[in-house]
């Protein structure tokens, strides 16, 4: 920064160079903004319409104080429908209503009980009265404003308890007298429903924008992001200098940040759980939808970008195991990542499409059989002395993929659960998690990836065809049970429908 | 939840005792209600005087409209004070100031724009007049709520560009002759401004709450929970379940639970970073104190919680590891992660009382010499092929307390980069970083582990007194260089001055 001393303004040339360098850096400072501004509107476009419905819905209510017939008839109270446009123009239409429904209901209630303050502090007498209304508003107003502080209240009726304070002060100390204060509280109820009516139509009948749907939607893409980095994490952590895949890294590398803004995503989620409870029923969304859950799988799925973030802090560590140790593990820690991530990403195609999210379930199962393939590598290692620090690092990204692997798995288990409450379609049976579902079914068995070392991408299905009364699994070639195998490739069942026929042919 | 069915009215028993238990079951959620409030107004009692002052500036604007004389020479204006007092009274001062100066500028300037939209559409003849206003208020209110997405303005002018909007609507249309709109400004400006001196005076001197000292306690209370976690790890990790340890680990349960907040506290921050840069100078916080650097330590404190995130996985993992590896690594990591969490409880105390964090600094370096021990234990350990596995989880909880290491030694330059920006009482040298201040100094030395495996609180240091102009450490008994050691507990070591005073003396 550069400040003007009085030997620049004595020479008038370095004043105006100055003041030319003070221009140019407004004028940068300008397109920066205007850039910005193009950013933010390309990025979301519904910004640019929700600005455009906020300067038709005050024109249309101020022509509607401007014209004169109207404005005869409300008075000065026409400025409350500008006022009330103005205040209740949100993003969303869970906050429009929110904001909407709080305020009609907060001005009817504390309008009535500012009138009987009135009347009751009248009964004390001209001088009575005053004291008698300063204590009722003093009361009313710090018990409303601590009332503020309980979450509930706050996370719902903030904005309505604030309207109730003014109201009941307004009201009760306008000095008005009764027959007066009708007309004027018919006036300025008249003009604001005309208000609240216009925000609300604009909002709802005009591309509107709904809390539940963003909610659904970045809940959806907060899983594939954490996918996606999973799916990418093994070609950048595994590949070494000489590979020639560095290429391939250089691609993964957007992939492998986008996970970051899923660690701070959790007050954003409250609020459009919040505004979501206050919208009617739009496409897939009911009234009563289950946004608690929402806000469940997006806790898990915080805990599994928790795990991501210590993950992420082994990603340039480099794999310098000793040859066997790499070559061992490798293979799995891959499959384990890029199978949890095939899971995640599958789960929010379907919370995407709202369809049933059972095809995750092959993948979640087979990052879990590589997790206790893990073991047995681990155990049949065989460890020099020499090399045990040099593992330390692998061993320890194997470590946090196994806890990833079960973080994974709670969230499968969540979208199953937010799959049934939400009646997501084509979901054949009422699937609260896969391990709680798996003794209904009639066709049991196990899901093995090939162990051939080069076809990682195929598992082996064993499916056992029991008797629907037999309640646990019969030993293989038991008495009425049918054994059958199919080798499948995991990328291949990208659908339920597919998946299920495929062994339904096979069996 | 019971429904009231036909058969339930039909007998006036039952529906009798269906109203008794409605009713107990309401009496009981007012009674939980009512606990929920005593519960908030004990933990913070500033909300009750909040709530207090409220009333109190609201009774006190409210009387002022209803006083009679006043009234008539405000007119319904008076109106605006109470409005503009409800609407100001934030619970933080920052949060009144940013709202009560944005409301200001907004309605003058906006209020002067609207004056000359009225004017210019004037020109455009009674048809036109309607036409150019419509045109007018629909371009500055979609650019205006355009604006508002705009991340740096949302955060700090979010109000004031509302009240722009709605003042300009308001008075380009008010269809006001302009004399009889000065008296209406004067009257609605004069009431506002008592509105907000009202407010500001009352959230100013009377039991104020400010939003930087919020921000600046929160961040240190962050630091202190992840000490307190870093401190209580080893007693319930290594602990068995014969040790006896049990009531230990009972009592540091607590504090193991304190850190998931921190996970979290993004958005509290960012708001309270916002509203204290609106705030006044206050006790030790300057007006240009540096709110950025509380964002940048409040992250590095989150990126640390995400590692301890990461290691709470593992707690209750059991320690099963071999004999010979469990004795190794459990001093070893008993001392990384104690002296991190005395560090960071350190740093916490210093900040809290804003004084020199240097003490830290030796529990810092003293972790990360255990973190350099570390490795030559792993180097050292034998390793059989049979316990691989079992050594695994032990090595990954090493792995993590040594990313948790590195993470506090950056949280720590991070404090002391904001101790110099803040000006924290004696401290004696601008540090910036203890990496970087090192090479300043007249003494220098080492800071070594006492290695007798029992006493693991104490610590060596070694200090050589160089000549001032001698840029490396010399060796040992070089010319002019003095080598003194004192051997010290690092729990005594609680201030800087004792530290320094010890090893001057001892030197």
């Amino acid at each position: 920064m550069e400040i003007v001393t009085e030997s620049s303004i004595s020479h008038p040339e370095k004043l105006w160079g100055h003041v030319r360098r003070r221009c140019s850096l407004f004028k940068d400072k300008m397109i920066k903004f205007g850039k910005g501004m193009v950013k933010i509107g390309k990025d979301d476009p519904r910004k640019v319409f929700h600005s455009l419905k906020v300067g038709l819905s005050l024109t249309l209510v101020s022509l509607l104080y401007y014209a004169r017939p109207l404005y005869d008839g409300f008075g000065a109270a026409g400025m409350w429908a500008v006022l009330t446009v103005v205040v209740l123009s949100e993003f969303t239409v869970g906050g429009t209503l929110c904001k909407g429904l709080n305020r009609g209901f907060a001005t009817l209630s504390a309008g009535a009980l500012g009138l009987g303050a009135q009347q009751l502090a009248a009964l004390f007498g001209d001088q009575g009265e005053p004291i008698v209304l300063g204590i009722l508003v003093f009361l009313l107003a710090s018990t409303s404003t601590f009332m503020r502080f309980f979450p509930r209240i706050k996370a719902r009726y903030d904005y309505g308890v604030m309207i109730f304070i003014l109201t009941f002060a307004l009201v009760s100390v306008s000095g008005y007298r009764v027959d007066e204060l009708l007309t004027l509280a018919q006036q300025r109820l008249t003009t604001i429903i005309i208000g609240v009516a216009t925000c609300m139509v604009v909002s709802i009948f005009i591309c509107p924008v709904w809390a539940g749907e963003d909610l659904h939607n970045l809940v959806a893409s907060n899983i594939e992001k954490l996918g996606c980095y999973l799916e990418g994490f093994p070609v950048e952590y595994f590949q070494s200098p000489g590979d020639g895949e560095n290429d391939v890294a250089g691609k993964a590398k957007p992939c492998l940040q986008g996970y970051k803004s899923v660690l701070t995503s959790k007050s954003t989620e409250e609020t459009l759980a919040n505004l979501a409870r206050w919208e009617p029923r739009h496409g897939q969304f009911k009234l009563k939808h289950p946004w608690n859950q929402y806000l469940k799988t997006a806790a898990l799925a915080r805990h599994c970008a928790y795990q991501i973030e210590a993950l992420n802090g082994y990603i340039h560590s480099g794999f310098k195991a000793p040859k066997e140790f790499q070559n061992k593990t490798k293979e799995i820690c891959t499959r384990m990542s890029e199978e949890s991530g095939m899971a995640l990403r599958l789960l929010a195609t379907s919370m995407k499409s709202m369809t049933d999210p059972s095809p995750a379930v092959v993948h979640v199962e087979s990052s879990k059989s590589a997790m206790k393939e893990l073991k047995l590598v681990l155990k049949s290692v065989s460890v020099n002395q020499a090399d045990f620090l040099a593992m330390i690092p692998t061993a320890t990204v194997a470590s946090i993929l196994v806890e990833t692997v079960k973080a994974v798995e709670k969230l499968t288990e969540s979208v199953h659960e937010l799959a049934s409450l939400a009646s997501f379609k084509s979901l054949k049976t009422a699937t609260v998690s896969p391990e709680k579902q798996a003794p209904q079914l009639l066709h049991r068995g196990s899901i093995k990836p090939v162990l051939d070392g080069v076809d990682r991408d195929h598992v082996v299905i064993t499916v056992l065809e029991c008797p629907a009364e037999t309640e646990k699994p019969q030993p293989v070639n038991g008495e009425g049970v049918k054994r059958s195998e199919v080798n499948i490739s995991c990328k291949q069942i990208l659908s339920a429908d597919s998946f299920f026929s495929r062994c339904r042919t096979r069996v």
